[in-house]
């Protein structure tokens, strides 16, 4: 785990929250990193957001000298969605090199070798920052150990909630086989695990499976400091049974339009009504219309008629109160040691 | 863990090996019993296969007084598929009657409330077997504990090989949600986890999940006992990347006529070109036609051209070599507290 020495504010077992684009900003990350965990920014659409989150990340962990990297750099990562910022990109490196953020975690590339591409200018232009790539496949995590070069592999298991590829393992096989096919090529890279993790328990189970750290999005969609409507985190909070009510698809892409992700990609949400006229053949043209007319109302589509889209993995089951994200991270990295041990007593 | 009582020749933590039909014989069973698991007779079609096997299996375990129940019922188990048995109802219970296996696990039936009518009917005729239900949600593991009251559920997540839900989450989030969700309900049923565990690390994670045991089937399609084409062995052993090169797809069950299977499985299997040309288009009944020529060749469609189905889990890419399903066994279970404390350890 030779990431962690770079983030001397880290507890172990290291706990990440999420780049979930829209929702996580500034309020968690702070609250997370504050907390010994790492916390991200979510991927934005402009470098002149990604600069004011960055800024005002700053502002609020400036009153809290206890979470330092010792060099200036941000005690927090930024997620960046490639594919969307591909043509900003000198006007992303430059908010880079400005601000510094610990961890840059790279996500949704067009083609796997655009990664080294990013990286490389990256390294150039913040070379104390540590680079982050999330994927999801054991031939692309080997290909980008050797290409990309990244400090941190992120293995995104299917469960995960919001965008991820079409076509996956769980972490229960991805993680291992990952590491496996790391170590056959003699690539030294570390392994972070993100995907239906969302209490101590997934945690120990993680670490079982040879991760050095996890990720959790879902869970933090009920904290205090995510940025989410009432009623998006009133759904994750009511949603039980998470894998038969959270599906992958590609039609939460095509509600609002042409679906812009690169073609790999779809994403898990809770199933709603715009999913459930998709599987029974009606007509997209048809869905966008009742989703445009739904997320004009006052609940943003995101209340009863359940049109718009709530992303969410399969873990959501286990959400059940909203907490301060602080105490999410204190709470979980504390009892990850008793369930590993409990495990072994039971043997 | 109650259920391990009454299975006196078990070692802990429990290994068990899958029931696949047509694959999983005496032999197999036999084996993983006489290291100290359970083993399982796969799924058959008709109560005499099924009386036959279990005579086999009995007569192999004959010479070997190690692997003793202490009162006469069969030291390993046997899996049924439900919907394929319901009209033969009354000749299956016979057979369970005058062997007596040890588990009865109780798969794919139409209803979800038909298992508790099997239940019953199997714990009259035979009331010293342990019934098993295999399922995939959370809500039904609820409703099968409260109706079909079985000793263990079996909590099968979407990495597994072979037939499962369409729809379903990991056990990263499957078995934790299922723990949660029966002791809310105050439902004593021991859990154990199937789906994308292959090695050491696989179980430790589930156990530290909450799982009470493991099933493992991928691992011992590379097992010696198995009953698999030599071609078919050799896709397993040389399929890397398991969640990009197995997929989860109803067409699989099409190849050979209507797919009979209850309208909520389909089943994860290596991609395959049936599988590619259901993806761009193909007609079925050309896929059909392109299928049948296969499989009457010599290499039964297992071979190069890739037509017939290669029922696989996602932790594929770790199965490397064949093995004494013995050897499995012991040397998995053995490396499970080293696995449990090096996750400790590095904390």
């Amino acid at each position: 785990m030779s990431f962690r020495q770079q983030l001397p504010w880290t507890a172990s077992p290291l706990i990440v929250s999420a780049p979930m684009g829209g929702f996580a900003g500034p309020e968690l990350a702070a609250a997370v990193s504050r907390a010994g965990g790492l916390g991200l920014i979510g991927a934005l659409d402009t470098p002149d957001t990604i600069s004011a989150q960055l800024q005002q990340t700053r502002e609020l962990l400036g009153a809290h000298p206890a979470v330092e990297t010792g060099d200036g750099r941000l005690p927090v990562g930024v997620g960046l969605l490639l594919f969307v910022l591909r043509k900003k990109r000198a006007q992303v490196l430059d908010v880079l090199a400005r601000h510094e953020p610990s961890v840059i975690w790279l996500f949704a590339e067009q083609e796997l070798n655009d990664y080294a591409e990013w990286a490389g200018e990256i390294r150039r232009a913040c070379p104390r920052s540590q680079i982050w790539i999330q994927t999801c496949s054991v031939s692309g995590a080997v290909e980008l150990a050797r290409t990309a070069k990244p400090d941190v592999l992120v293995m995104q298991g299917a469960d995960a909630g919001g965008h991820g590829w079409e076509m996956g393992a769980g972490i229960i096989s991805l993680v291992p086989e990952t590491r496996d096919a790391l170590a056959r090529d003699k690539l030294a890279v570390d392994v972070v695990a993100s995907g239906g993790i969302v209490d101590a328990r997934g945690v120990a189970a993680a670490l079982s499976l040879g991760a050095d750290a996890v990720v959790m999005g879902t869970r933090f969609l009920a904290s205090e400091e995510v940025v989410v409507h009432p009623r998006y985190q009133k759904q994750v909070l009511d949603t039980e049974d998470g894998g038969q009510l959270t599906v992958r698809a590609k039609v939460f892409d095509e509600l609002a339009g042409p679906n812009r992700w690169p073609v790999l990609y779809n994403g898990r949400a809770i199933v709603s009504n715009s999913y459930r006229d998709h599987r029974v053949g009606v007509d997209i043209d048809e869905i966008r219309t009742r989703h445009k007319n739904a997320v004009a109302g006052t609940d943003l589509g995101w209340g009863d008629n359940q049109r718009a889209v709530v992303w969410s993995g399969t873990g959501v089951g286990m959400v059940k109160a909203v907490h301060p994200a602080g105490v999410i991270v204190r709470e979980i990295r504390e009892a990850v040691a008793t369930k590993l041990e409990d495990a072994r007593a039971r043997l």
